[in-house]
Order: C-alpha cells, then structure tokens, then sequence
C-alpha cells in the first residue's frame, strides 16, 4: 500500500497568490466597473530586449537545420553561456568563479527549491524572516522543518531571522545553531540589502560553524548604491561555505522565458564531499537542461547591446519604485526598499494586520498588493507592492493610495 | 554543522553515458584515423519540423511586443496546450483525461525523478529490469532503495522485475509487495511493449493492493503494431491508481527544446490525499512551468501539419531500426525491439558480458552501443543500439558489425 509524503500536510492550507487571485477576482465580479490596478505578483511586464529576440529568432532557426540542430544540451549547460556569466557576473567584479562552478538552469526558484535535497534531512535552516516563501516550503516537504504553529505562523523547527526596522531589515547572526543559512538580498519582500561587513561576518561565522549559506541574489541587477554587495563571493571565504543562486527573470525579463543559474565553488565540501559533486550528480539524474535557444538568449542580455537595453529596463522600473517610495513617503506611510530592489515595503497604519491592509487598499484605492504576513511572521502588519508595472498605472494607483490617506 | 544526504554516496560512483564518453574519447585520441559512429545515447538527430520552427517565430516575436508579451506561466501549465493533448493524445483514443489532470514540464526525466518526492520515504519500490536508470536512481537519492549490492549490482530494498525472453520483456507481478510500480513501455532500453492484458493485470493488482503504478510512456508514438497500448489509462481503473508521463522529446524531436507533461487523474487518492493536490504543490512551490514560446512549440506538434511532419521522422527513424534489426538478425544475433520503439536489443554473443561486447564493438566496428548491464542487473550479457542516428551512417554501422561477425 503506498503512502504519501507527509511533511505536505504540514504546509498551511492556501497559497498566497490563490488567496490573493480568490479575493481580487470576488471583488471585481461584485464591482464590474472598477478598474484595478495590479502591483501584487512580482511578474515583470515590458517585453524582452531586441537582442534577446534576435538571439531567440537566430537558435530557432539553428533548430530547424540538421546541420546545427541541437539535442540534449551538456549536463552543466552550455559552455559559451557559462563563460560569459563568469566573466561579466563574477570576474569583472572581482570574484573568482570558474565557467565549471555554475550550473545553468531554467530558474531560480527551482534551484532554490531543489537545494536542499543534496542535504541531510537533520539539518536545522535558518531563513530571513519575512522572505520568499520557496526555501520555508521546500523544507518543509523535506521533513527539516517540524510543525506548523498556526498561531504563531511559524514551522517549530526553523530558525527565523528577523528582518525589520531596527536592523535595517537584515538579520543577525541566530543565537542559536543553523546547519542551512538562506539569505536573500536584494530581499523579496522587503527590498533591502546587507552591507557588505554584515555579510562578511554571516560567511566568517558559517566558516567557523561548519554551516552552509544558500545565496538568492536574483535581484542583483536592482542594486543601485555603492557598496553593496552584488554576490557573496566578494566576501573572502564565501568559496568555502556558500552556494548563490541568480535569476535572468527579473534581470532580463526572463519570466516566461525561464533561465537562471547556481554557482557551487569547488572548494565547498561538507562531510568530506564537495557539493558540487552532489549537485552535478542530481542534475545528471532528475533534469535535463534549460533549452538550447533559451541558453542563447542569455548569452545575449551580456552584449553591450543587451546590457544596454536590459539596463534600461531596470531604469523603467525604478523609476516607478521611485514614484510609489515618494508618493507614500509624503502621505506618510513608512517605505523602505525600493532603492536596490523593485520591492517597496511598507508598515500598514494605525497597526492593521496585512490582510486588513490588504483589503481596504483593495476596496478603497482598487489596488491590488502582497500582504507582508504572507513572507513569514516576521512580516505582519507589513505590505509589499512592486515596482514592474507599466508608468501610468502605477502613477494612478499611488495617487488613489495618496487619496485615501 | 550542515550534512549531506548521504544516499548519494550509495549511488555506484560512475555515471553509464560518462563511462561510455571516457572510452570513447580514449580509443578516438589513440585511433585518430578510425570513424566512430554512435548508435549510443538516445538523442535525437533530426531537426525540428517545420510547423515547430513557424511556432517559435510567431511566439519569440509575441514575447518582444508588450502587447503579447507573457511573464511567469500559469501552474499546470497553459490551456491551449493541456486542451489539444487531452484531446488529441487521450480522448481520441478513447481515454478520459480532462485538460486539468495535465501537469505540463520540461520533460519526463524531470517528472520521473521528481515524483517519488509526493510519495513516503518507506514504500517499496518495483522497477522493470533492465530499464531507464532515473527511477532508480531518485529513491536511492530520496533513501528508499537501502544499500548497493555491487557484485550483484542491485540495491537491496528494491524489487527487480525481470524482463527476459521467457516473458517477452515484460514483467510479471511482483511475488514481494511493492508499493510503487514503475512501468516504462515501450520500454527503454528493451524496445519491447507490454500487451494491453498484462498491463490490466497490473492495474488490477495496484487497485487490490492500493500500490500506485508511475507509468512512463516516453516512446508511445514510436508503437507501430494494433493492439499495444498507447496510454495505461486505456485500462479499466487506471484512474484509480497510475500516474502517466509523457515528452515530446523523441515524439517530436525535443530533446534540446525540453517539453512534456505528467498526467495526475483526480480520482487518484492515496492516504484519502489526492496526489493530484500534492503534486499540484510541489509544481507551485519547486517549478515555474516551462517556457511559453515551448509550450506554443508543443502545440504546433498536434496541428494537421504537424502530426504530419512528426509521422514522417518517426518513419525515418524506425526505418533504421528496421535496418539494424534485419541486418543483426541475419549475421545470427538474437534481437528483439525495434518494432514499436526506436531501440533494438541484443543479446552479445558467446556470453560476453555487456562491456566486453561494448569494448568489442568499439574496436572491431569502431561502433558505439550501450551496455545492457547499465540499466539494471537484469541487462547483463544484453546490448542497445538506437535508431536516432542518419540513415547512411545506421546502414555502414550495421555492415561493420555484420562483416566483424
């Protein structure tokens, strides 16, 4: 008799973005003839660059001739891709990456997801709290995580990091003991970066501790201000205890298009076993690589011309972070992110929970955001809305937030 | 201090494909002078059709205009596709699937190795023997398998079902209990089918025995004979117990585009749990869909000219299969598959034992194969050779192989 995986149950029963579909689609039935504004999921909306199409039109027809037709692509993806990644990703910022020691992938939540298989199940994980939801769930799948704590909101098992206004939203080393540390910065949801000191001491202290930090740094390309770290092999040592995770989505656009990578040094060993070896080893058995025209429309976001036009893409979307930070800033909200990151974070008032929050920007301003509680605890009575819409829009729904000050 | 999965280390340290590349490589840089042909690992040769390659334009020049452009792809995949294989892969053939018990991918192998994940670390699991290493190989990474016997290359806890001659490579029920059955027909690496009465029987025996039954059927277009079935959902009470997976990736020549879809019918419940709802999360949670110009790709492939065109490189390749078994069979080898599946199987001659035979074939015919031993104890003194190669090179193969006789 078969029997399921378990550790499912735990996971509270509906997803942020159903609940949030559910709601917006019960509002607009009863009230036809508002007109909402979306700046709820962090889906990008400007299409992709010129060169990423002319690239895309270019493999596709190499697909089509036999005599550059492409079949399985090799285990670790594409050479040229991986070369021109650690180069313009890694090298030209002064970190030491070898082509070898980046896995391509079709994305980062799947590489964020997947992780965690190549660890034993007994590790304790440490997350930011609030943070995207994958590395919570796909833990607790895992069994790593315990039971959920309805009241609390939390998994018992799981160690969480707070992020908030006295720590200028970026965690403390936790007093107590994480085998698996996931930091995520430029942070989803909040927006907010560490500096490079703290995140030194994060690398020093899994070092010493034997831990391993997983690195999202798909919103890299956001960062904006000197200073900040753009990938945590800028910090010495990170060779030897992180693994980082990027995504061209948000960078490129790539959302339907689905590329990102994950870089395991070789010097990373745990047990006595380099990771990288394990990981090849999972890729080898449970996936079979990001499409071959998919690949060349990453090598193209590196030409000048692409990293001009992705540039200028990311240039659209902060300003519209821009226009959403100083509209509510001068209405008198607290903001904070929004500066490095497509994110901006903001405390609901007069202490409402984030789905009240949720619900009186729904019906009051006809604007549609992400409530902060659905990130972890740690992010109850906060909001998140997002920079990726298109101008006016965005415009309109900051003045009818303004508006209902 | 973080662990790693220690079922890893349980997996025998080399890699079938990376075994066969290394001798390759070694006798090539020895022998310059020597025209190696490969008749080896399974990937396809002919290009994309074109009604495939006019989707992809149309679809590339979508995603650069911000009026068509799309971002993240819903869940389970987009309708227009999940609609036409519900149609035309499952009601035309008289198989009740709706469009919503389609899970679209980036192919097979992904959902093969990812599926035991909704499934508890203690079932038991059957594997056909030989067969396709990837359902194997995932439970021993997820722990279910126990320990490598290597002298008689078997994992402990897990239940080989012999195919053989005496069975028409295609196994018997299991004398053991298992709780998970994987069945892959056409079978890779046999090429054989199993007859639509003995796989009734199976789905019998997992419906009196609350097993579930992981059905792939990767090869289903290649079935030429009446009679075979297409699907397991052909069977009375398949909904009730098996899963099916499905790829376009020899269906239509995808293997470097990456499509496929795994089939989770709503009356499957295990644990009075729908695996459909687990399996639905862990898509939701782990995966973020395969790309849209891929997914319009996959539906070009059921249009009228599409069906076509996929026909006519089925033809091809089956056409060589037809080659290699005619001409093996009269140089007094005994082989079977071929017929309704791109993969001819051999038995090596004088008890030679796979690698002696692979080893033989490499020097002698300067001929790539693969071992049978690679795919389960069960393959030993066996031998595959493919179909995908080019007609003139499968015909020179085969007249070197039969002048070594």
């Amino acid at each position: 008799m078969a029997t399921i995986n378990r550790n499912y149950l735990k996971l509270p029963g509906s997803y942020l973005f159903s609940t949030i579909g559910k709601k917006v689609r019960e509002y607009s039935e009863a009230n036809p003839d508002k007109e909402i504004i979306r700046l709820g999921i962090g889906d990008v909306t400007k299409p992709l660059s010129g060169s990423v199409i002319e690239a895309l039109h270019r493999s596709v027809d190499e697909m089509g001739d036999e005599e550059t037709f492409k079949g399985y692509a090799p285990d670790l993806g594409y050479e040229f891709l991986r070369k021109v990644i650690a180069e313009k990703d890694f090298k030209e910022r002064g970190s030491d990456i070898s082509p070898d020691e980046i896995f391509i992938s079709d994305g980062a939540k799947c590489d964020c997801g997947n992780i965690q298989e190549i660890f034993g199940t007994e590790n304790r994980v440490a997350v930011c709290d609030p943070v995207y939801p994958v590395y919570v769930d796909s833990n607790v799948m895992a069994g790593r995580t315990g039971e959920y704590d309805e009241e609390a909101g939390r998994f018992k098992d799981v160690i969480y990091m707070p992020c908030r206004e006295e720590n200028d939203f970026a965690p403390e080393i936790p007093d107590e003991k994480a085998d698996l540390i996931y930091l995520c910065f430029p942070n989803n949801p909040t927006g907010a970066v560490i500096t490079k000191d703290r995140l030194q001491r994060f690398v020093d202290h899994a070092n010493e501790s034997g831990a391993v930090i997983l690195y999202d740094a798909a919103y890299e390309a956001y960062i904006s201000e000197e200073g900040v770290p753009h990938s945590i092999y800028e910090c010495d040592g990170a060779r030897e205890c992180a693994i980082e995770f990027r995504s061209f989505s948000k960078t490129a656009g790539f959302t339907g298009l689905r590329l990102g990578y994950t870089v395991i040094p070789k010097d990373l060993r745990v047990d006595d076993v380099r990771l990288w070896d394990l990981w090849a080893r999972r890729h080898g058995t449970k996936y079979n690589g990001a499409p071959y025209i998919v690949q060349r429309a990453g090598e193209a976001v590196y030409s000048e011309k692409g990293r001009k036009e992705v540039a200028s893409q990311i240039e659209y979307y902060m300003g519209n972070a821009k226009i959403i930070l100083d509209g509510l800033k001068s209405a008198g909200y607290s903001v904070s992110g929004g500066v490095n990151a497509p994110y901006i974070w903001l405390k609901t008032p007069d202490n409402m929970t984030s789905w009240e929050f949720f619900d009186l920007l729904l019906t009051k301003a006809n604007v549609v955001g992400t409530p902060g509680s659905g990130f972890g605890p740690g992010g109850e009575h906060y909001f998140r809305l997002t920079a990726f819409g298109n101008r006016e829009k965005t415009k309109e729904a900051v003045s009818r937030i303004v508006k209902m000050g």
